[in-house]
C-alpha cells in the first residue's frame, strides 16, 4: 500500500467582474462572478513543493478581468468557454479547466416611460448560471457546457394536492388536496455539444427554457413536486433539441396553514406561516436516453462529488 | 446610588405570516415579516420573575397571524397599525407598542402574455418596510409611522465623479471625474401625521417615493453620494407633504477601475472589479424645519438607539 | 417651510485589519473589523457637491490601516479612541467622530500540550465590541465608550420556566415549569468615564462582565428570559463601578419539545426540535441611577436611531 | 429517441434536532441538523404524479426525531447509520438512503473552576459532518461512510511562502518568502469498511483527526497550500488505517500586506488587510492506492455530481 495524490484542482473562486459597453451613450452593464479551476498533474506541487506548473490564482484572477476586455463579456458561456479553452490550450501542464459563472441581471431604470441609458436596477433574486468544462487540446478537445439558473423563488396558491402516500408507523401528515407549493428553483441543463458552441443563442436559449420551466410549474395541476418537476424538465427537453438533460432541485418551502380555530376563525387556505427549517428537497434529472454521455459535466471536484 | 430597570421591551421577532386572497380565481399574495415589541411596566416581569403583566410572544404570534384574517393584509401600514393600537388599546399593562413589518413583493407569472392567476414569482431583491409606534391610548394616544424600502441595488455606470476634497497625510486617493457609482439602498420617511393614517395611500405613497429616488440618482450628475442623496431626499419632501423627513442609508458599493495596463490593454470605465469591504458608509437625514417632533420614531430600543 | 439638511454622518465600514506582533517568536494577533464615522457640517457637501470639507472614507480607511502600526492594535477600546479623538482633533471639518470595533478572537493551536508560537484557530463564534464617540476637542472634549459582545451562544437544558403570564383571546401557550432556554446574546455596556480612559483595563472589564454573564444565565433559575437577563445585568453592575449601564438583547431561541406520543414514545424533555422563526425577543436596559447621561453614546446614525 | 427520468432523490432537508440526555443532574447535549434523502424507482412519483411508493418527507422527519429517543444520538455515524439503514430495510420501496449530518459543539460553562452541569455555550465555529450512504438489503447491503469538518478557520503568521511558479502574460504577482496562511477548512475522508461501524471509534477518530490537521497545518514550513494539504492529509492517512481516502478543500483566505509607505511607515509583515473575494481554492484528494472503491460515497445527488 502506498499513499497517493488523487483527484485535485485548484483557482481562483468568486471574481466578481463587472463589464461596462459604453460604445454609445446607452451603456450596458454586465455583472458576473467567475471561478476558476485548472486541473492537470500538479504533483509536485504537492509532494515537494515544487510550484514550477502551477499557474498562480492571482494569474487567473487577471485573466478574468483582461478577457472581459480582450475577448469581451456577452453570454456567459461564451465568457467562460474563451477562459477555459485559454487555460487548457495556452498553459502547457493544464490538462483540463472548469469556469463557473454567475450573472445577476439588471434593469434600465424607466424614468417618465423612457429608459435611462446608465442606470440601472436590480432584477430579481434569481441567477444564472453556467459551469464550462474543457479537456485536452486540438482535436482530442472535449467541452461540456452545463447552463442553468438558481435561486428562482416561485409560487402557486392553489393548484397543489398531495395524496395517497405510503405511510409507516411514523407518518403523521394530513392528506391535503389544496396547498400552497413553493419552491427556490435550482435548474441545470447540459448541452448536448461537446465541442465548440454548435450554433447555440445562449441568451435565448436561457430566456425560453426559463419561461418553459415558469409555465409549468403554473400550468401543471400538482399531485406532487416529483410530478411538477418532471413536467419541467420534459417540457424543456421537448422543445430544445439541443439539451442533453436536465437537473432540477427543488426545496419544498413549507407554508404551514395556520389553525386559527382557538381564535373562532375559520382559515380556508388563507393565512399561511411560511416556514424555515426543516423543508422537503426533491432532487431529480430528466434526459434522453441517446444523450451523449455527461463525463465531468456534473462534477464539482474533478473526480469526485 | 441604586441599581434600576431602564428601558425594556419584549416581543415575537419575524412572523413569517403569508396571506392569500382568494375571493375570485384570480389569487392575491401579501408576503410579510412582521415583528412585535410591547412596552409598558414590565418591572416586576423583571426583578421578581412575576409574569402577570407579560403578555406571551407566543400570544404576539397568534395575534399576526389572527389579524391577517380578522382585519386583513393590505398595506402593511395598517396591519401594523391595526397590531400595534391593538396592543396599546387592549392588553391593559401595555402602554407602547412597535410593529415592524417587511414586505417581499410577487409578481405575477406571465404564459403567453397573459398573467397567471394563481402563480407567482419573486420581483427583485428589494424589501418595503415600515415601523409604527403607538404610545398612549384614547384621546392622549400618539402614532408615528416610518415607512421605507432596504436593498435597493441601484448602479450608475457614469454621471458621477469625486473630486476636491480635503486631504490629509493619509490621503493617498486619486480623484475621478468618472465612476461607477452604485448602492443598496435605505430610505425610511417618517409621516406627519401621528394619529390615524391620514387618508394617506400607502400604497401610492411608496410606489411614488420609490420612484423619485430612482429617477433621482439617475438623472442628478453625482459630484458625490452625499450629494445625490440629498437631492434624493430633497425630491421626496418637495413633492410629498405628508412625509416629515426622510432618512437615507448608502453603502458605496465600490467598483475599482482594474489597471489592465501590464497586459497591453487600455481599460477607459470598462472592466471593474466589485469589491466588497471595506464601503463607504453614507448617511444623511432630509427634512422640512416645521415637521412635528420625532419622538420615539426612529428608536430601535425604547429609550435607547 | 423649508427643507434642511438633518443629522448625517459618512465614514468608511467594515474595513478588516488584522495585526501581527512578532517581536519574538511567538506571534500575538488582533483581527478586527473597524468602522469609522465622520461628523460635522457637511452642508456643502450635500447641498452644492462641494467637497473640500470632506475626509474622503478611503483616507478613514488608510488611517485604520496606518494606525494599526502607528499606535498599535491591542485593546478594541483603545484603538478605537486612538482614531475617534485623531478624527475630531486633527481634521478641522470633524465636530464628532464615531469608531465601531468588532474583534474576532483566536486561540493558538495546541500540540502535544504546547501552544504553537504561530499558528492560531478561531475560538468561539462570539464578537467581542466597542463603540466609540468622541465629540468636541481641548477641554470640551467628551467621549463615550460602549462595550459589548455579540453572537454569544448560551443554552440551559433545565432551570428555566414560564409561568403565571397574561392571557387573552388569543393566548394558546400551555405553561411549562421545565424548557430548554437558549438564546444568541448581546451585551453592551457604557462606561461611566466619558474623557480619557479612566484607567479601565479594558481585557480585563471585558473577560470578567463575560464570565459574569455566563455564570448568572446558568446559576439563576430562570422565571422568565427577562428575569434572566435583570439578573445578569445587575450582576454586572454591581461588580463594575466603571460601567454606568448595560443593555441585553436575547432572542429566545425556541426549542420545542416534539411530540413523540403518535409513535409511542415518551418525551420527557429529552428530544428538541430548535426553530429558527419567529423568536422571541426580549431587551432590556439596566442602569445606576446616578449614571451620567448617555449622550450620543447609544445612537448609530447621529441624531437619529 | 425518448425522454426518461433520470438520478431521483427526495428527503427532508435540515432537521434541527438537539438531544438533551438527563439521567443524571449532569446533563449531556448533541446539537445537529440532519438531512435524509431517499433514493429507489420513484418513477410513478414522477410520470404520474402516483405517490403509493413515496414515503412522504414528513415521515422522515418524524422519523430523525424519533430516533433521537428511540435509538439515541450518540456519535453522529452511527445516528445516521440508524436511519439510513432504516429505510432501506423497512421502506419496501427504498433502494438507498443518504443521510447527511452536521453538529455543533457546545462547551460546558465554567464557574470557578467547575463545569456547570445543564448549562453549555457553543464552542467554535467549526462543525462536525458526516455523510452515510447505505444501498441494499440482506448480504447485499453496502455502506459508506464519509465523515469531515467544515468552518475550521486556521491561520499561521509566518512559515508560509510562493515562490517559483509558473508565469504567463498575465502575470503580475510578486513572489513571497514569508505570508499569512489562512483558511477556513473542508476536510471529509472516507472510512475503509462498507458495512457496520467496523468497531471505529467515531468521537475518537474525529477528534485525532482533527487534531492531526491542525499540527500539520502549523509544522509543515509550507511551500505553498497545496503542499500543506497533502501534508495534512498523508499525515492522517499514515496513523488512521481505517481511512480510505480523504477529500480537503480550502480556500485560500487572503491576508494582503498593506502598503504604508505612503505614510512613512514599514509594514514588515505587521499590518494586513483580510480581504474578502476572491480567493484562492485548492481542493485535493489523498488515498491509499488499495482502496476499495468509493461507489456513490461522494455524490450529493444521486448519479450525479
Amino acid at each position: 500500500m502506498s499513499i497517493v495524490l488523487g483527484p485535485n484542482q485548484y483557482g481562483k473562486a468568486e471574481n466578481r467582474v463587472v463589464r461596462i459597453y459604453r460604445d454609445t451613450d446607452r451603456h450596458e452593464i454586465r455583472d458576473v462572478n467567475v471561478s476558476t479551476s485548472l486541473r492537470g498533474d500538479f504533483t509536485d506541487a504537492h509532494t515537494t513543493g515544487d510550484q514550477a506548473r502551477v499557474l498562480p490564482t492571482d494569474t487567473q484572477k487577471n485573466t478574468c478581468y483582461a478577457y472581459a476586455k480582450e475577448k469581451g463579456l456577452g453570454e456567459i458561456e461564451t465568457y467562460a468557454l474563451d477562459l477555459a479553452t485559454h487555460f487548457v490550450d495556452d498553459i502547457e501542464p493544464v490538462d483540463g479547466a472548469r469556469v463557473v459563472v454567475e450573472e445577476y441581471a439588471w434593469n434600465r431604470v424607466n424614468i417618465a416611460g423612457a429608459e435611462h441609458p446608465h442606470t440601472f436596477v436590480r432584477s430579481g433574486q434569481e441567477v444564472r448560471t453556467t459551469q464550462v468544462t474543457v479537456e485536452g487540446t486540438g482535436a482530442d478537445q472535449r467541452v461540456w457546457v452545463v447552463s442553468g439558473l438558481k435561486d428562482l423563488m416561485v409560487l402557486k396558491s392553489t393548484g397543489s394536492e398531495f395524496r395517497g402516500y405510503l405511510r409507516d408507523g411514523y407518518t403523521t401528515l394530513r392528506e391535503t388536496g389544496d396547498r400552497i407549493m413553493a419552491t427556490s428553483l435550482v435548474a441545470r441543463w447540459r448541452y448536448v455539444g461537446t465541442g465548440g458552441d454548435g450554433g447555440i443563442d445562449w441568451g435565448k436559449a436561457y430566456a425560453d427554457i426559463r419561461q418553459i420551466l415558469l409555465a409549468r410549474f403554473a400550468e401543471v395541476h400538482s399531485l406532487a413536486l416529483q410530478q411538477t418537476l418532471w413536467e419541467m424538465g420534459r417540457a424543456v427537453l421537448v422543445t430544445h433539441p439541443e439539451v442533453a438533460e436536465i437537473m432540477l432541485s427543488a426545496p419544498n418551502k413549507h407554508h404551514f396553514l395556520v389553525d386559527l380555530g382557538p381564535f373562532g376563525l375559520e382559515n380556508p387556505g388563507e393565512v399561511f406561516h411560511a416556514d424555515d427549517r426543516p423543508y422537503g428537497l426533491i432532487e431529480c434529472n430528466v434526459a434522453r436516453d441517446d444523450a451523449p454521455a455527461a463525463g465531468p459535466a456534473w462534477q464539482t471536484v474533478a473526480g469526485l462529488s
